[in-house]
C-alpha cells in the first residue's frame, strides 16, 4: 500500500492528512501554526509532525508518495508561497523546504484552489474534469479546473469571480479597492451588510431585528421560515451570484459548479435558487450545466493537496 | 528547411497558406468552398490544391510537418468538425481525412480559436501565452489562451463572451435565444441596430441619418468625426465590451486582450475607450492587463492553423 499526506496551511492551524493513494484518509489532525520568529517555524513543525504520523503508522518512507500542501495567496508551478494572508512569509520556497524537511517530493498551490481539487477528487464534483468550485464565506473564491488542472492564471489570479461587477448603486468600496463586486453582496459579510442597511433604513418588519450579533445564518434561516425580508435578501444574494456564475460559464463552458464554504451550509435550498437566476442569465447552449454542493466541508483541502502528489493516468 | 500548410474552412471559400516552421507565410490563395454534393469534395479539393503547391515549389514531401485547419463550430480533440456553420458536415472526421488524403499529419479547431493562436504565434499577441483573442464582426467571439492552450470548454463553449448577459432592457432576442447578451450591443450589428432605434425614436439631429444603408463603419466614423449621437453609441458599445472583458478576465486572468475582426478597423480609438471602460470595471488586480490591435486581419486563421502542426518546445 502507497501513502501520501495533505497539508493545509491556514494562520492559525495547520490541518493534516494521511492517505492512501486510492484516496481515503486515514488520519487527520491538526497543528498550531506558530507564527513567531517571521513562521519558521511551521516547515519545521509540519514536518515533525508527519514523521512521527508515519511512524506511528508503522509505515515504511518509501511507501510515503509525498506530500501536497495549500496555502493562502498566489503558489507558483514550483511551490513558492508568494505572500500568503496570515503568514510572515514572501516568495517562501514551500515545496522545496518542506521536501528538504521531510525527504518526500513536494507540491502545492493556493488554498482555494488545492480544496477545489480535493472536491473534485472526492468530493462533490468527483468524476468531472471541468469544474469551478466556489467556497463562499467572508468573500467568494473559485478554482477554475479545466482538464483535471487548476487554471492559475497570470498573476495568480484566475478564479476571482468574487470580483465580478453587478452593482452600480451601493457606494461602499469592496475589500479590492472596486465598488460593486459580487461579493459585497453574495458572502457572509454581504447577506449581513443588505440585512443591517435594511433594518436601519426601513421600518420594515423582520425577525432580523429581534438579533443582537447578526450572523449569515441567521438571515438564511430567517428566509427559510418565511421572513419576506430576509427572503428579499437572500434572493438578491442568489441573484447576484447565479448572474456571475453565467458570466464564469460563458467563458470557461464547466460541467458543473461546486458550492462550498460558510455558506453553503444553508444546504440544497441555496443551490437551487442560484441556479434558478444561473439559467436566467446564461445563454441557452449553457443553461444544463450542473451545481451540487461540495461535500467535503473543511478537509477539502487537505484531500486536495494530497491529490497533488499522486501521478494521474 | 521544413514547411507546413494552414488552411482555414469558411462557407464560401478555404484560404490556404503555405509556411516555413518559422512562422513566414510563403504564399497564400484561396479555393472556393464547393458545398454541392453534401460538401464531400471540400476536403479532395484542399488536398489537390495543397498537393498542387508542393510542387510548384519544388518542396519534397518528407519536409512538410502537417496540415492545420479550422472551421466554424466545435471541433474536437481530434479534429472532428462538430456541426460547421454553412458547411453541410456533421461529426465530420476532418483531421482523419485530411490526413489520409494529403499523406500528412492533421490538427485542427474551431476557427475563432484558431485565429487566436494565429494572433498568438505572430499576430498582436506574440510572446505572449495568457492571452484572449476578441474577434468582433457580425457577433463577438474569443479564443481563450492559457498556457500557450486553447481552452475548448466542455461543449465546445469556452470563450462564447458574447453572450455575457449586459442589459436587462432590451426586449429583441439575441441570436442565441437570450436576452441582452453583450453581442446585441458591442458588435457591427449591435451597433446598426442601437443606430437605427435612434434614429426611429427619436428626433435627435445626427449625420446618421444621412445614410441608406447604415453600417458600423459609419457609425463609428460619424462618432470619430464629432457626431454626439454617433458617439454615444459608440461608447455604449466599448462601455458593455469593456464591462464584459473586465468579468473575463476576473474568471481567467490573461497577460493580454487582443481586439480582432471587422470592427476593429476603427484602429486605437476602439482599443482605447474598451480598455477605460475596462478599468472602470475590474478589480484592481487586474487593471493592469494590455490591450492590442489584432495584426493578422484575415490571415490570423491560416497562420494559427499552421502553427497547430508545429511542435512547441
Amino acid at each position: 500500500m502507497k501513502y501520501c499526506f495533505g497539508v493545509d496551511i491556514g494562520g492559525t492551524f495547520v490541518k493534516l492528512g494521511l492517505f492512501t493513494v486510492e484516496g481515503e484518509l486515514l488520519e487527520k489532525w491538526q497543528i498550531k501554526t506558530r507564527r513567531e520568529d517571521n513562521s519558521e517555524h511551521i516547515l519545521p513543525d509540519i514536518a515533525e509532525s508527519l514523521e512521527q504520523k508515519r511512524i506511528e503508522n508503522k509505515i515504511e518512507k518509501n511507501d510515503i508518495l509525498g506530500v501536497g500542501f495549500g496555502t493562502p495567496g498566489p503558489v507558483t508551478e514550483d511551490g513558492v508561497a508568494v505572500c500568503p494572508a496570515n503568514l510572515d512569509w514572501k516568495n517562501k520556497p514551500v515545496a522545496k523546504e518542506l521536501s528538504e524537511l521531510t525527504g518526500y517530493p513536494c507540491k502545492g498551490g493556493n488554498d482555494v484552489n488545492v480544496a477545489g481539487l480535493g472536491e473534485m477528487w472526492r468530493g462533490g464534483a468527483k468524476g468531472y474534469k471541468n469544474v469551478v468550485v466556489v467556497p463562499i464565506g467572508t468573500g467568494i473564491g473559485a478554482a477554475i479546473i479545466y482538464n483535471g488542472q487548476i487554471i492559475v492564471g497570470t498573476r495568480g489570479a484566475a478564479g476571482e469571480v468574487g470580483h465580478i461587477h453587478v452593482d452600480d448603486e451601493i457606494d461602499k468600496k469592496c475589500g479590492c479597492g472596486a465598488i460593486g463586486c459580487v461579493e459585497q453582496f453574495s458572502s457572509a459579510t454581504g447577506l449581513v451588510r443588505m440585512a443591517k442597511k435594511i433594518i436601519e433604513e426601513t421600518n420594515r418588519e423582520t425577525s432580523l431585528r429581534n438579533f443582537e450579533v447578526l450572523e449569515a445564518k441567521d438571515v438564511i434561516d430567517a428566509a427559510k421560515a418565511g421572513d419576506e425580508v430576509a427572503d428579499g435578501i437572500f434572493d438578491k444574494f442568489c441573484d447576484y451570484l447565479g448572474y456571475s456564475l453565467a458570466a464564469t460559464a460563458a467563458v470557461i463552458d464547466p460541467e458543473i459548479f461546486i458550492i462550498g464554504g460558510g455558506v453553503s451550509k444553508a444546504g440544497q435550498v441555496l443551490v437551487d435558487r442560484v441556479q434558478t437566476y444561473f439559467v436566467k442569465y446564461a445563454w441557452p447552449g449553457i443553461r444544463d450545466i450542473k451545481f451540487a454542493l461540495a461535500t467535503l466541508g473543511n478537509d477539502a483541502g487537505i484531500y486536495g493537496a494530497a491529490s497533488m502528489v499522486i501521478k494521474k493516468d
